[in-house]
Order: C-alpha cells, then structure tokens, then sequence
C-alpha cells in the first residue's frame, strides 16, 4: 500500500457486502432498520445523520429517528432509549454522541440493548473486544482502521504500532485489536514525552487528538504509515485531520486523507453492524 | 527508588490498614469472610491457600474453603460459586485460576457476584477498570505492581513504561492503569520485534512471560526499574522470575525480586479487597 490511502474502496466493498445481506434478509421476510437517537440540532450531528440516511437507503436499511431537546433528563432519555429497546422494526440503535453534560453517560450506556448496540457503548460488548473477542459490535471509528488496513493487505504481526488516543471508544478498543493482529502496541497521549522519537520509530501511526495540521513531517519516516482518524474544523472552517496531509504526504510511504478517509468508511461499518444486529 | 524493591514493606502497610479496618468493621458487628473455591490439589494451589489462611488469620479475616473434584462440570461449579454468593458469611469469593480446560471459564465469570468478586473475574469489573475507573475491585498482580510503586514513590506521568504480558489479568489492566497514571504504556508479547531495544530505551519494565532467567542485562539500562511478576519453578526446583536477577540487579536503578517482590504483596491485596467487599 502506497501514497493516499483513500476510504472509498474499503467503503464500497462494505456497502456491496452489506446490501447483499440485506437482500437475502428481505427474501426472509426480515427488514433491517437503524433507530438513530438525537438531542438537538447540531449541525455535525445532522451532517452525519443525512449521511446516514443517504447511505441506509442505497442498501435497503429503514432508518427511524428520535429527536429529543438537550435539556431532557437521563431518565427521560433511558425511556425512550428503552422504547427502542423494545421496537421490533429496529435492529440497531445508535445514540449521538457526545451527549449534554448533565446526561449520566454510564446508565445511558448499561440501558441499550446489548444486541441492538450498533455503535458499541454498552459495557459488555465493550468488555468482549478487550478480551480478544472481535466478533461482536465494535466502535465504528475502531473498526475503520483496522478494515481499511485489511481491506489493504497491511500486515500487522509484529509492527510497531504507536495510538494517540486513550479514549474508550478509539485508542483503548483499537489497541486491544491491534494487539489482537499480533502487533506490538503504544498508547501515547497529552502527557507523553518526546513523541516524535516513538511516531518516528512505529511501522504504523494512528492520530486522533482533534487539533488540526498537528503533525508535521518530522513525526514520521518515509516508511510510515500514518492513519488520521482526526476530524475537526479548521481555522478557514473546512474538514481537516490531525496530519499537516500537504507536508507529510510525500515524505510517508503510505497516508489516510481527511475527508475521503476513516470518516469516509464509519457510517458502512454502522451499517454492517445494523445488518449483524439484524441476523 | 534504588536496589531491590522488596515486597515486604508494601506489604506489611497494606496489612495494617487491613487489620484496623476489620477491627473497625467488627466492633460494627461486622466480620469479613472470603470464600476460596479449589478444584483438585494442585501444590501451588495448596501453597496459595495456606498463605491466603496465615495471612487472614493476623487481620481477622475468615476464610471458608470450598474443595471440588477437577472433573465437576461448569453448572455444577456454578451452583457452589451461586451457594456462595448467597452465603452471607463470605464477603468475597476467590476461585483458583487457571481452571480445568473443560469448564466454560466465561459462564463461570459472569457467574460470581460482581460484589463479591475480589479477585476481579467479572466483566463488569474489569470493565470498570477500562473505562479508567480504579475504585472497584482489580485483579491482584496488577494492582501489586501500581502499589508497590506508589508505596515506593515512584512518579508515573510521563515514563515510559514497556509491559510484556497481554493477558486479560495481568498485561491489559495493567496498561489501564498505567495510563490513568498518565504513563505511555507498550504493551509487548511474543510476537514483538526487536523487544531488547524497546525495554531498554523504557524508564519502567513489566516482565510477565513465565520464563525463568529470560531477561539479562542486555535488556535493561542503568536508569531500569524492572518489576518481575514472573512466578515458576526453574530447573532446580525453585521459585523464579522472568529475570535473571544475579545479572541485571547490579547494571538497573531498581529491581524487584521473585521471590520476594510482586508476589509477596498479592495476598495482602486480596485481604484488602475482601474487606473492601464486606464494608
């Protein structure tokens, strides 16, 4: 693998796989559907969710939203997370996250479904990827890189694989999956010292601190490969990654661009989940 | 922090602060009491039980031995750990690892009360230690090795630590909590490359590969600590570590010994848990 790695393949093969699925599941009498469960208007939140809807109906997935204030209780919010629960017309719920701060995250997370946690937040589907168990749901983000490094032919057995993250829902996950692949895994984060020796020495870089251009070429050797899972705005108010990408494209052996890439792959790995959730 | 870090001093800390609060507990009316579930007559088994009973003993804890043929089946064994969960003279159950290859060792996780399991099998115990939260039960070794390093003021944040063990009890809680001590945390195994130039660049080293003497001084630096949860019989018979601790003791900064360091902390942890369970 070599130069821009670009999301849209890995995507498409999802999406075929996915529609396929879903197909054979429709013969059976059987409707896949995504209950989506969002608090206010957010304008990331409604991009994601049109984009969502966009794709769901290219491969036949129904799609039903809850739209709540961001003033609602947690126990308000449990309710209707419950009413789901119980939806027969839906096999996968994901909540948008991150949720107001007054929500209690920890029995949000413990009230969904454990089968129809598409997004992977409840504890023990969490629990099943830390003990080696990749079977189940995966955070979606998580399960993007690791697909899009398979989708192409990236080996992962003994390369040095450096994660800046340790949330629970990217770096944590991702490093027991990469640890799964039987690579060697560092977690780095703010108070890491000297990150530039360890990114310059790993085969494989995961970024995702959520500061746009951050690192430069100095990070990375013309080995690298350097998968930015970061999103955000930035100063001119386009999409960008944690990777200065115009710097460091030429100097790295391989790269994910923002837009085009992990992003670009989530909402078929939502999908594929639904489809799972579904059989 | 220099020399040998022995156990003893950690140790003998934890158990005062044990006995005080057991005393406090009974003259409440309360008495801790820890259950141990053994199947068959294993020596190191036997060896455990006896030291688990002495050391209960000088806090006051009581300790209630359940002894089951190896050949019980996985319900049958559940019934006695459910027994014991009703039991309200036990306060926390221990159930000797690693179990016989036939039982389902996941039923039989999920089967022991999440509060009385003090030697942290539960998923939703090891869960807790993920999400970063260290207040609940955690599994021995690993809380062996953060303790004998907090009672030994070794500072965390930032250093480098290398841990070389990937299993669900030690390795990956471990990492867990080195990075809430905001440590960047490897974690290697026996798939990694090169491992003698990561552990000897790291500030911190967790040896746990169940190979007596695997480690000499070419894996180290002068400004080492190396702790050993390494525990298994070498040729001529006698307790071991993973490191060969003649070599490497004069060429680090700080070594742990075996026998003598992780594993003489273990039971006091495991007291301090039970009490933890009956308050």
């Amino acid at each position: 693998m070599e130069g821009a790695i670009k999301g849209k393949k890995t995507s498409h093969k999802i999406m075929e796989r996915v529609k396929g699925v879903v197909d054979e599941l429709r013969r059976n009498g059987k409707q896949p559907g995504l209950g989506i469960i969002r608090l206010g208007e957010d304008p990331d939140d409604l991009y994601y969710e049109n984009n969502i809807k966009k794709n769901a109906r290219k491969v036949g997935v129904k799609v039903k939203v809850m739209e709540k204030p961001c003033h609602i209780t947690t126990d308000e919010l449990i309710e209707e997370i419950e009413r789901m629960n119980r939806d027969d017309t839906i096999s996968g719920i994901i909540i948008f996250q991150p949720l107001p701060g007054h929500i209690n995250k920890d029995q949000v997370a413990n009230s969904i479904d454990p089968l129809k946690d598409v997004d992977c937040i409840h504890p023990l589907n969490l629990m099943k990827i830390f003990q080696g168990d990749l079977t189940g749901f995966i955070p979606c983000t998580s399960k993007a890189v690791i697909d899009i490094l398979i989708h192409n032919n990236v080996s992962l057995e003994g390369k040095k694989v450096v994660i800046i993250n340790r949330s629970l829902v990217v770096g944590k996950p991702l490093a027991m999956m990469f640890l799964e692949k039987d690579a060697t895994v560092t977690i780095c984060h703010s108070k890491t010292k000297d990150l530039h020796k360890l990114t310059k020495e790993a085969d494989l870089v995961v970024t995702g601190i959520g500061k746009p251009a951050y690192f430069d070429d100095k990070y990375f050797n013309e080995n690298s490969i350097v998968i930015d899972v970061g999103m955000e705005k930035d100063e001119s108010g386009s999409m960008a990654g944690d990777v200065d990408y115009d710097k460091v494209y030429p100097k790295v052996k391989a790269i994910t661009p923002v837009p085009g890439g992990i992003g670009s792959i989530t909402t078929s790995i939502l999908l594929d989940q639904v489809v799972k959730a579904c059989k």
